[in-house]
């Protein structure tokens, strides 16, 4: 453990300074609040977790855990006190791990303030720790999350640009810079996406998803942040606490919201748990060979592993909601390993469960996020997830999380979302899901010829399986992510066939997700995954680069259109109320011709508001077809009647609504529509 | 109209004879109730529909359609007497067609009799009817319809067996039988099934669907029966109306039941009311150019036709639930004609709505039939579906339909089945669809290579799907039916796959149903549809028959084989509550082998039936391997916990089940369990 992490050492009497200022506590001193009890053994580090909690939460409890070598066997010889008159001590637990203790407290009472927690085994005091209540930050609680309002843009942060190539090696981090490899670490950092900040707002994104920021202090492979070694510290080579604090107050300045990338199903191998487990049970498959320091001898509830099952995640996610599936099918998805370098979490330990909720709830209240895209989702404890997201909601009433279920089937996407109604009973309080399913059908659908069941008829039919949903448009659409293939490059580098999709993403009836580099056509391969280069580093983000996104610099004339394309849809997105939350209209696609619109209603009426008169409107005309079209706009009637003419939001040209419009060549054309 | 049909001339005062024998009404002095009204109009035919009715019935109302040219306009000067005490005249309506009267009856009161009505204009009596309600068959109301007890046997009755050739033609009916015509009518008739019962019986089904036999007189193509000219009256080339009720008897004293097959949507383009329609409502699109003697100035509310929409139905069935669709692309898909030769019928004009309500239940109480299977179910008026099918369940609680919604996709059917909770909020009373998506997907799943994502997988994945239907045990499953290919084609002519997939059918947690033919290995092609080819004949139900698959003369070793394993799949199925009712529990399938249990417990509990030791369970293993393979049975050790041997229900092997089970060659595995 010594060698991943920074410890403070401390004598029993000797208290550490801590910087309680409201709501900005000091994170380098607080940095993984690693204290040795010098006197019961002066090498063994004291670990206590949540590093820091604020007064006047919504739930009063809070449960730290405290990790030290030398904590006796016998709870009964313990004593602990609080030296606060407003902090209710309610109890200690423990584990059958002897190292850790677990204090339960009740805030109901509790004021701002730093208190100690004083330790005693009998008589003889063995830990005197400060521990900081913070105050709130104003409209806390009432914070905003990312909504149908905003256009999220996904950030990998190796790979977006180097704002501070003096943190990219770190003395207590395994892995070292290596930006000629794919698969290494390339320097990106916060400083770098600090330092871009007003590029993104003016490309006219306003929430930032930003791939884990947390110590990945692994071997190799590292940079995509999902194999967490510390669940409080920022990673040192992407910046501290402090400086993931400050990019999202800047950010917000920009206009622009922070999301995190939370992962509750696994953490990195390398996590100092690893080295002596909170308990038996705080893994799944605690005996997994991958598992090298692990528990031995797991208890007999956990199923043994053999060669048929050897303890990694089935991937038969349909086994969650199954009727007729095998328990021990529905374990093996569950509980099995995502790979060796990630241990699975067994959220159903319930000290292990509190501290995952805790350490989401710190991560927004500490660093103001407005939002969480929850990694793997389905692969967690249901149980958990619901108790987890039913925790953060609670505390952020108008939060906004977005799980990831990876799979083309609605039906399994559709179990997740707050409000739905499950054959098996189970409930949720997630508000979002990435809409892998719609998101699968529109590359389907772009990339195929058009025919009677092919093409746009796909993307069509696929919208009416809306209806399994509890509430589709909070769904997140996305045109791509670290996961998957770059669009450009998935759609033959066909530039119309882009601007449909990017204008679908953009204009669909969901809450929209650029990837980072698609506006200036990042490619990769489009067979298999190629993760490392899906990853690229973005042009101009990086010392030598010759091309800049940034400013613009050495890209070619596509990129350039492309970026204007993005930047003026985006840009009209932000004060177009029908893009925003308008009613949803689509009309069978005809020859090669799919029109939608979105009509927000002046006042609110029943029935679509494509269908008033008065309604604002945008139409968009998806048209696969080389040669000119001609489009009867005799179908469009109903929705036409209050409209006489239109403006393109593209080409700012002016069009006559009365019989037919002619669209030119393959492409999107998006149309303000103009009241008579 | 007078060439279709064979009229009842009488004068106004005589009175035809009915047979009111309860229960048995003479059908041929019914058929088609045409009654001329001679001293109005000595050559127009009276037609009054239902052609009877009867004493008793849930619902106590009745609605009278009467058709003569002579009807006069003014509703005002007409008069209707009811002479009977207990029958409760409550008025006359009109449609803007002054030819039509519709009488409403209330018989609540009502006793068996036969009555007259009699209609005056002013003080002069233009017509005396008698007629009749009969007294229901003992048990009517609480027949039981067709279950997952049952195993379905289609059949299209032209094609299964001749029995009586003297009706192949009939003077009155236009299209002659050529049986060389793959596309011509054969021959086959109600008497060659009532001939070949105990074959049925013996393979081992138990219920008949038998594609429509009413009356197509149609100049083409009229031998499957979805162009119905009568609504009333079987086609005399299938026999008589008694024939029908004679054949459903008899069935039932063989252990069959039958299954209507109905149609909502449309009739023939040569059904009489195409000559004088009894409302400008009467149709959708009445002024299609197919409806060559309709009429030709539809009321201002129907759409006008165009090249864009020339009245066909664009059979873009999600515009159902769409909640995001056009209002007149969903007019579209159902108001749209099925072909030129099918008239849509606009079941929301009530009139209609009443009248083929009336007509599905006069035909269950006349024939006495225990289900119905309604063709291009979501074709018709939604509203009007839901009527249809609560009016069937009020009358006949235990009754069951089944519904026809040909899609791939589970959330589109699972739209129409009781007890859905669907998003727009629409209700129905419709037991039971087709399941095509699961049938797809079995074929897909048989066909494919194994892989991590093709093969076994999607059909283990399909089931957990179920979580959308209300009520996914009620659906039918079939190996096919006359509008898809054979599927001993469509897997290859490779018999294992064609066991796999029979047994899969029979096993499943539905309601199964097997096509006419498949158990002697009928073939068809497998691209495209070839329906004449698909519906060949049966062999040995026609003359001249080399190969007698009713005595098995002549068949060769792969048709003996087929044959025989589904005779001992179905009669082992009619007496395994296991496979009837049982819970399903099924398991990821591995290595190319799919593993199901279906588990009876001896008494209701809580969970899966196939974790309880005392269940009756029966073990399914479908292994797609040429070569030998050893199955470890470890992985089944909750489910074979109380059970240590088995027997082989197709080789009546007997098995221990102590360590593994060697599977010798690609094939299916049915065993039934023994208790310890």
């Amino acid at each position: 453990m010594v060698f991943t992490r920074r410890h403070l050492l401390l004598s029993i009497s000797f208290l550490i300074s801590w910087n309680t200022q409201a709501g900005t506590i000091d994170s380098t001193a607080l940095l993984s609040a690693n204290l040795s009890a010098s006197e019961v053994n002066s090498t063994a580090p004291l670990t206590i977790e949540p590093l820091s909690w604020w007064a006047g939460m919504h739930n009063p409890k809070l449960q730290l855990m405290l990790h030290n070598n030398a904590v006796p066997t016998d709870a009964a010889q313990l004593k602990v006190e609080i030296t606060s008159k407003d902090v209710v001590f309610e109890g200690i637990e423990q584990t059958d791990n002897p190292h850790y203790l677990f204090i339960n407290l009740d805030l109901r009472q509790a004021k701002p303030q730093t208190f100690d927690i004083r330790i005693f085994a009998g008589n003889k005091q063995l830990f005197q720790l400060p521990y900081t209540l913070a105050a709130r930050a104003e409209g806390s609680r009432e914070r905003q999350g990312f909504s149908n309002k905003d256009v999220i843009y996904l950030i990998t942060p190796d790979r977006f640009a180097n704002g501070n190539p003096s943190n990219d090696n770190q003395a207590d981090m395994l892995e070292h810079a290596a930006p000629e490899n794919a698969d290494g670490r390339h320097g990106g950092d916060i400083e770098g996406i600090r330092q871009h900040l007003d590029y993104l707002a003016k490309l006219g994104v306003t929430q930032l998803w930003i791939n884990p920021l947390l110590e990945n202090n692994q071997a190799q492979y590292s940079y995509h942040g999902y194999a967490i070694t510390n669940l409080y510290r920022v990673d040192p080579r992407f910046g501290s606490n402090q400086d993931y604090q400050r990019l999202v107050t800047e950010a917000k300045q920009h206009g622009l919201g922070v999301i995190k990338d939370v992962v509750l199903n696994h953490i990195g191998s390398n996590h100092w748990w690893l080295k002596d487990l909170p308990s038996s049970d705080w893994l799944n498959y605690p005996q997994h060979p991958d598992a090298k320091n692990a528990t031995t001898s797991p208890a007999a509830s956990f199923t043994s592993l053999s060669s048929t099952n050897p303890g990694f995640t089935s991937h038969r996610r349909t086994t969650v909601q199954d009727p007729y599936a095998d328990m021990q099918d529905k374990r093996d998805f569950v509980d099995g390993w995502f790979v060796g370098s990630m241990p699975d979490l067994n959220q159903r330990n319930p000290k292990l469960a509190t501290y995952l909720i805790q350490n989401s709830i710190w991560w927004v209240e500490y660093a103001g996020l407005s939002g969480i895209r929850e990694d793997t989702y389905s692969y967690a404890d249901k149980a958990f997830l619901a108790q987890w997201s039913k925790a953060l909601m609670a505390e952020y009433p108008h939060f906004n999380i977005v799980g990831e279920e990876w799979t083309a089937n609605p039906i399994t996407v559709s179990y997740w979302q707050k409000g739905k109604i499950n054959a098996d009973g189970y409930t949720s309080d997630l508000p979002s899901l990435m809409d892998f399913p719609l998101y699968e059908k529109l590359l389907e659908s772009l990339n195929e010829p058009e025919g009677w069941d092919t093409g746009f008829i796909k993307l069509y039919e696929m919208l009416a399986n809306d209806v399994v949903y509890a509430n589709p448009s909070q769904l997140v659409l996305f045109e791509g992510n670290h996961d998957t293939n770059r669009i450009y490059s998935l759609l033959k580098e066909n530039l119309p066939l882009y601007q449909m999709a990017l204008t679908y993403v953009m204009t669909a009836k969901r809450i929209p997700q650029l990837f980072y580099g698609t506006e200036v056509l990042m490619t990769s391969p489009t067979k298999d995954r190629h993760d490392g280069v899906v990853r690229s580093d973005f042009p101009g983000g990086f010392a030598n680069s010759k091309v800049n996104g940034f400013s613009g610099k050495g890209l070619n004339a596509k990129q350039q259109q492309a970026q204007a394309f993005i930047r003026t849809l985006l840009n009209y997105r932000k004060h177009s109320a029908a893009l925003q939350t308008g009613d949803l209209l689509h009309f069978v696609p005809q020859n090669g011709i799919y029109v939608q619109f979105r009509c927000a209603a002046k006042q609110a009426a029943a029935g679509n508001a494509c269908y008033q008169a008065d309604a604002d409107k945008v139409m968009v005309i998806y048209n696969k077809n080389d040669q000119a079209q001609t489009l009867d706009l005799s179908r469009f009637s109903k929705v036409l009647a209050g409209n006489s003419s239109a403006i393109s939001v593209f080409s700012e040209d002016k069009f006559e609504l009365n019989q037919s419009l002619v669209l030119p060549h393959a492409g999107v054309m998006m149309l303000e529509l103009n009241h008579q």
